[in-house]
């Protein structure tokens, strides 16, 4: 079997570091990288990845020509965290017939966002033989996709609480900005009320994905509340914050249900955090909570999962899919061509 | 939409329960229960629950009548841990079409006992239109499902352990004889000799499963090691143990690669456990450890997903499956018809 053709779509911070992993995979090649910023384009992969290697593949602004000429099977697409942004580029990408899996958090669930554009995908998708999936660590994983996985031990669920704690001081400096590290708490309210300070994306279709794997009609989704956490002591760590300054912050979506809060999620990022974890609390029959420690890594977190979604999303039916629709996720170890196909006993 | 026509093939502890739950439960009925104990055969199925009210089946040992006469959707089977016990129950279900959803631990993943029959029944469930799956807590998800879905955020993995600690003193006597509660070391050899302390049945079936999740090829899967665990002090609830006494057992069973333990599964289930939990570890990129507290109870967990499962096996394509064959599992809260049929979204 030949190895699987990657076209990657958005050399960013996160493409960057998928691409890097993806080399160093078997039986999947980089066979075209898309970037529209002028000082990548025509720049070679390897140039724009620090490997100090050429890879022989030129950084493109064409996305159609890669899609023609080099026929890749799967598209990766880590361009923009908005469907608004991301609907062309999908719908471009999958008029070729090729697969898409994108970090784009609005496409984790993207009916919750923008049902017409959903249902667009879909159909496209379908007519031209493509799967279309949208993960990532969070969403797609810790606050979705593994809350779903432990609810099938209860006969009953009253409420479902997930809460991500994040040490922003081990974090990429793009992180760090996005959630306001060092910050005083009125420039953090202007960069917020400006969109500059984006937070955490994917909150509410972590809650929309749930009530649908739960067949749980919410009443209401109410929206992130994101708040400044500051730093109670000084953080010696880069970057240094003062007392009282912003570490980071906190932000919480609720999904409701007859004037109770059913599902709770609660992302909490700051420089400074003692304790790192991912904890999912189930209340029904049976009650339980469940911790992984420490929290996964985001940036680890998503190349895996998006490498790891290869796999299922060319083992599956063509059209638009969430996590909750594809076989239960797992890492694709080893050669990837491995994973593809039906199951292997049958075969052996 | 009909309620789901469900039979019920063995109304022992574990059946009754099941039973009961789905009495209870919107969207399904009980059209057939069937046992082959001479003391249930004739008798109203209430009667068997002890619950107090007729309930209109009556439990009979003629499988064929009920599959041809009540036209099930699904049989339930609750007969049996071992393939050969099962395999013609399934053969005889599969044959009027209907779907199995079975607590059978060699099942779970039923070509690592016996690669035959597992085709036989693939091959007569495709042949008819059904579909087969083996499932329950453990194996079925604790120490399998859960398992591979964690390491769906894995780049690198080295070796995965999971340990399963429960409080026997809190569980069904019939569990309790099952290991040994009670016993002196001298009886606890014996009774494992002669079989009548049976443990534990499937870590060798969790390890097969995950290794092929992950396209493992491993050199040995090492049968579980059963050792008594000692009472240390005087266990006073239900029985009461003796120090020096048996209050349960640990067993281990080892995935091996190459002279490493690449998976180690440890079930240790005593009477006195001080703290009883349900934790994974994985070493790899990235390195963590999820703990569930308290452990998820066996018998509760096992109604669960036989029945939170059912629509699942009733979505998917015929054949025989695994649990990692299946979409992502999910509580089937609620009415459960609401969780068949293609995804919700596109119908809105």
């Amino acid at each position: 079997m030949n190895e699987i053709k990657a076209m990657l779509y958005g050399i960013g911070a996160m493409g960057s570091m998928i691409a890097k992993y993806l080399l160093a995979k078997e039986g999947i090649e980089i066979v075209g990288a898309v970037d529209i910023a002028r000082d990548k384009v025509g720049e070679d992969l390897g140039t724009v990845l620090n490997t100090n290697e050429r890879i022989g593949i030129n950084i493109t602004d064409d996305v159609d020509s890669v899609l023609c000429e080099a026929k890749p099977d799967i598209a990766l697409l880590i361009t923009s965290s908005f469907l608004r942004d991301t609907y062309p580029q999908i719908a471009s990408i999958v008029e070729h017939g090729v697969d898409v899996v994108s970090t784009c958090e609005e496409l984790s669930y993207p009916f919750l966002t923008d049902k017409m554009h959903a249902k667009k995908i879909d159909a496209l998708a379908k007519k031209n033989g493509s799967t279309v999936l949208g993960t990532g660590i969070n969403p797609g994983f810790l606050m979705d996709t593994l809350v779903i996985t432990l609810t099938s031990v209860c006969e009953k669920i009253e409420k479902i609480e997930s809460i991500r704690v994040m040490d922003a001081a081990s974090r990429r400096v793009s992180f760090q900005k996005k959630i306001g590290v060092g910050l005083t708490v009125e420039e953090f309210r202007q960069k917020l009320t400006r969109g500059e300070i984006s937070g955490h994306i994917g909150l509410e279709q972590s809650i929309a994905m749930i009530a649908d794997a739960l067949a749980w009609k919410l009443d209401a989704i109410v929206p992130d509340t994101v708040a400044p956490i500051l730093a109670e002591k000084r953080i010696t760590s880069a970057p240094e914050v003062e007392v009282g300054k912003v570490g980071g912050l906190r932000q919480k979506a609720i999904g409701v249900s007859g004037n109770k809060e059913v599902i709770a999620l609660d992302f909490r990022a700051y420089a400074g955090a003692e304790q790192e974890y991912d904890s999912i609390t189930i209340k029904g029959v049976p009650t339980f909570t469940q911790k992984i420690q420490p929290c996964i890594h985001g940036d680890i977190g998503t190349v895996a999962m998006i490498v790891n979604s290869i796999p299922k999303v060319i083992n599956a039916p063509p059209g638009l899919l969430t996590m909750k629709d594809l076989p239960i996720s797992s890492a694709a170890l080893g050669d990837i061509r491995e994973h593809l196909g039906p199951q292997k006993w049958l075969q052996s």
